[in-house]
């Protein structure tokens, strides 16, 4: 039968856990178990490495997940009718056609150009005993089909089953882009470990998030290792072991790659920097001063000198030696809360300025365009934060992104630029909201961006909201962020988990979920993060996962 | 020197990491080291083995815990200072007078009746190489003494020294009771192990918190074991797995006992009964009704037939036996959020209130005397929330404490009912708030008790606001009440730390700190349980951490 989207865990005598939802999903109502010599097979000469690696990763979350079903008796009352069922033989993966060039590689097509990539895929698992079909226009697209078989599976007494068989589904993201932006710059004690960065891709990449915008330094420190830039993160890193090397950033970005994510990371310019002032004092205006909310939104101050000639060319070439340490196309080069008063205070800049005739506006104007420039050299785009092109609008190429965080408020007028759009709303996406304040001396103690963001706030949040038909077409997608004043190693699973998947459903999917029907799924996908080692938030009680819908508000 | 107490972290070369801060506390500027050979002497004959154990604890955490100073420079400039420094050969215990019947145990002095325990101590730590003495009237102040000696050290290049010397500190609590609530019956998956609850017994113990309000069971699951009321958990706990055999009670007490901690078991009554249900159906009304909204706070239904004779027999005798489990004085009946319409749709209730001629509230009075008569007859005294004076005013002990949860606005009514308090109240003190509402079918999807509690919030708690002299008398102390919908291992060392230290403080020291400076202390703190084992949640970037004061807002 073919099932709408929203009712299939209505129809289903469990919860349903394929998350995010295929776009195109029929299923059917026979019980089918994994064969005792179950195999997958790569239909392809000279299959890439990497999707070998990824079929051989996928069989052993079907070794391991041991996930019993959302229901009160876990399963047990299908025991006679799951071993009754037929036996799946296998599972065979193969390209719709294989390109001239011959086959890429998972990790080549996860960085290529945004407009590029293919993800979409056609699964079939028939419910008579024959093989599963796994089919697509890319190895990438290969991968986001096993990722999804992965998820269909429960455990029962040794038992690997289904009861929906047969299952058909023809599936692509709704939207290309969808994302988890990490801060790995203001955390407590020391920046996320290179394993907590893998775990955290590895749980991204469950649920298709195909893009880590990994935000790396802040005016806090400077944990990357700039080749030629070494004295940043030697003089600005919290400690020298508390660092990302070229090393680091290879097996990092490898590793995304691996599993269909790209990297953008970002060095925010021209505000954010204090931390280069220990190494290049020169380069930065008002380091530090006081009090700190007079020359920053956050402590400590300190902003890019951009007047200054000299300080154009060290960010130009810096960004440029540190984008060529990440394979993908995107580099975002910030832009947010540039502080007016940091400049008016500084003699160097208003000296610069005057010697240049130039206004602030044209000075930031000159500055990112070099650094655009640079990166442009060596084939990257540019991704910048809102301000850039509504505060502070300076000229930017037309392939550059903007990402909307201020306010899901602001997207109406960052379409009306022109420019292609990631949502990043704080007030949507921002999953550090609604635990305090953390500045000193602040005895209410609130966040800015109270109240938390829930699950289910994000999940509903509409994407095309006051946008022209040709406007939506702007859009190429959102993700959740992670500011780690307040996280670290101690909560990142807890706090990113499972609300970034809601995120990620609704850009893959498509908007229109509703809360209700994705609740049992989403706990499904909590049980299987923690079965997989990442310690996913609890959303209910363990009384009320195995009761979809019995603790509805209104049930 | 003698300094005011929230003075001192201005003075000192760094922040000084005592938590809770002593409520008498004189300390110098010597730099002060532990000798190589240092070690704690107990002179005392025949030294209670908790005590010793305790000892043998202390010193491993001088061993391990490795604290630098949290300064810029972790202490490095005072590496002269501290290696020309006096070395402490020894701290010497010793009780101000030997009891006539000899030394009691920690253990037995942690559960004995909470007016009589004793937790004060005098500590001298001079700064001229003579060994440091700690004195009580009690084994339980020498451990809380312990507690303030292990937090005096930092640690550099393999010397753990004090640039605070000499230390002078007389301290006693302010408050008799500080506590910590935990939910083990809401939990997701599975209850906490017994390694999670004994790794908050730890962390507790480290500020001095001396009650875990252990709110055992609930509506959703039954974990507990109760010798002769087995098919309670056989049929109510999530697994047969997931519960706590009367072996792990009395690991759990023992554990408690001997870290300072006094146990009060929760088994909630006549509401959040549910799942007794499922063993015994006869004595629950409105079991699993629905709408669930109509009969109970949150699903599933479920009261105690309170006006039926066999259940109120059956109810006392249940807790009398899970009463027994238990070392400590108090016992807690719960009573909160009774539902009405539950008893009025329950025609079996309704028949036995016709038959015994009594009022919903003349039976709630019956139920609850029997059930506090068991309890006293093996020498328990009763807790009970709030309703049980206000709502529902029933017969009370005198002994009996209430604990007010519903808002901190109640707590004058309650001290006019003339009960004695322990303040828990969700606006100041639930950990839980503000992830969100758990229930489903919730689009908005906000906490009931919104926004989150910060630490500041609740630091900044008066307890006797509102209260005439003669009240606050009443007032035994407080705690943090962490219910868990929404939480389980996964999050519980992150939420609970280090927000439930702050109310610890509170209730040691007093109110009248200040959140700016107790932000610095607050961080050691962190950074100390991060070095023990506990993830406690970050406060601040690590740039403020070792900048007291930088981050306030004001600075």
């Amino acid at each position: 039968m073919k099932v709408s989207l929203f009712a299939v865990s209505a129809l289903l005598p469990s919860a349903f856990a394929l998350w995010p939802l295929p776009t195109g999903l029929s299923v059917g109502t026979t019980a089918l178990r994994l064969g005792k010599t179950f195999d997958i097979k790569i239909s392809i000469p000279n299959a890439p490495a990497d999707l070998v690696a990824a079929v051989s990763r996928t069989k052993g979350f079907l070794a391991n997940d041991k996930l019993e079903a959302l229901v009160i008796d876990r399963g047990a009352s299908s025991a006679k009718v799951v071993a009754a069922a037929k036996s799946l033989p296998s599972l065979t993966l193969s390209l719709v056609a294989i390109p001239a060039g011959g086959c890429k590689s998972l990790s080549s097509e996860a960085v290529a150009p945004i407009e590029d990539r293919v993800e979409g895929y056609t699964l079939t698992v028939p419910a008579d005993g024959s093989g599963a079909v796994l089919k697509a226009n890319s190895t990438l697209g290969l991968f986001r089909g096993l990722t999804t078989f992965s998820q269909l599976w429960y455990e029962l007494e040794g038992s690997t089953y289904t009861l929906s068989a047969p299952v058909k589904i023809s599936d692509a993201p709704v939207y290309p882009y969808r994302g988890f932006m990490l801060d790995t710059a203001g955390t407590s004690t020391a920046p996320f470990a290179v394993s907590d960065i893998k775990r955290t891709l590895d749980a991204m990449s469950w649920v298709k998030i195909n893009t880590l915008h990994w935000h790396i330094v802040d005016s806090q420190s400077f944990p990357l290792v700039i080749p030629g830039y070494t004295e940043l993160s030697a003089k600005g890193a919290y400690s020298a072991a508390a660092v990302y090397t070229p090393s680091d950033i290879k097996d990092i970005v490898t590793y995304a790659a691996a599993r269909g994510i790209d990297v953008i990371p970002e060095i925010d310019t021209p505000g954010h920097t204090s931390v280069i002032s220990k190494a290049f004092p020169e380069h930065i205006a008002c380091a530090e001063a006081t009090p700190w909310a007079s020359f920053a939104n956050e402590p400590p101050a300190g902003q890019l000198r951009l007047a200054s000639e000299a300080t154009v060319k060290f960010t130009a070439d810096m960004l440029k030696a540190a984008a060529a340490l990440f394979p993908g196309q995107f580099f975002s080069t910030g832009g947010d809360e540039i502080n007016a008063n940091c400049y008016t205070q500084d003699n160097a800049t208003q000296a610069s300025l005057a010697s240049s005739n130039q206004t602030f506006l044209q000075a930031l104007d000159t500055f990112t365009q070099a650094s655009h420039a640079a990166l442009r050299s060596i084939g990257k785009s540019a991704v910048v934060w809102e301000e850039m092109v509504l505060a502070n609008p300076v000229t930017l190429a037309n392939d550059t992104i903007v990402m909307v965080w201020i306010s899901s408020s602001d997207v109406q007028a960052v379409a009306d630029t022109g420019f292609r759009i990631v949502h990043s709303a704080s007030d949507y996406f921002y999953l550090d909201c609604g635990h305090g304040g953390w500045v000193g001396d602040f005895p209410t103690g609130n966040s800015w961006c109270d109240p938390f963001k829930t699950w289910q706030h994000a999940y509903t949040f509409d994407p095309v909201a006051n946008l022209t038909a040709a406007q939506s077409t702007l859009v190429l997608g959102g993700q959740s962020l992670l500011w780690t004043e307040q996280s670290g190693p101690e909560n990142l699973d807890s706090t990113t988990w499972p609300r970034a998947a809601a995120t990620a459903e609704l850009f893959w999917s498509g908007p229109g979920g509703d809360v209700q029907a994705a609740l049992p799924r989403l706990h499904e996908e909590v049980y299987r993060f923690r079965q997989r080692g990442v310690a996913a938030n609890a959303l209910q009680p363990h009384w009320c996962a195995v009761r979809p819908g019995v603790c509805d508000l209104t049930a």
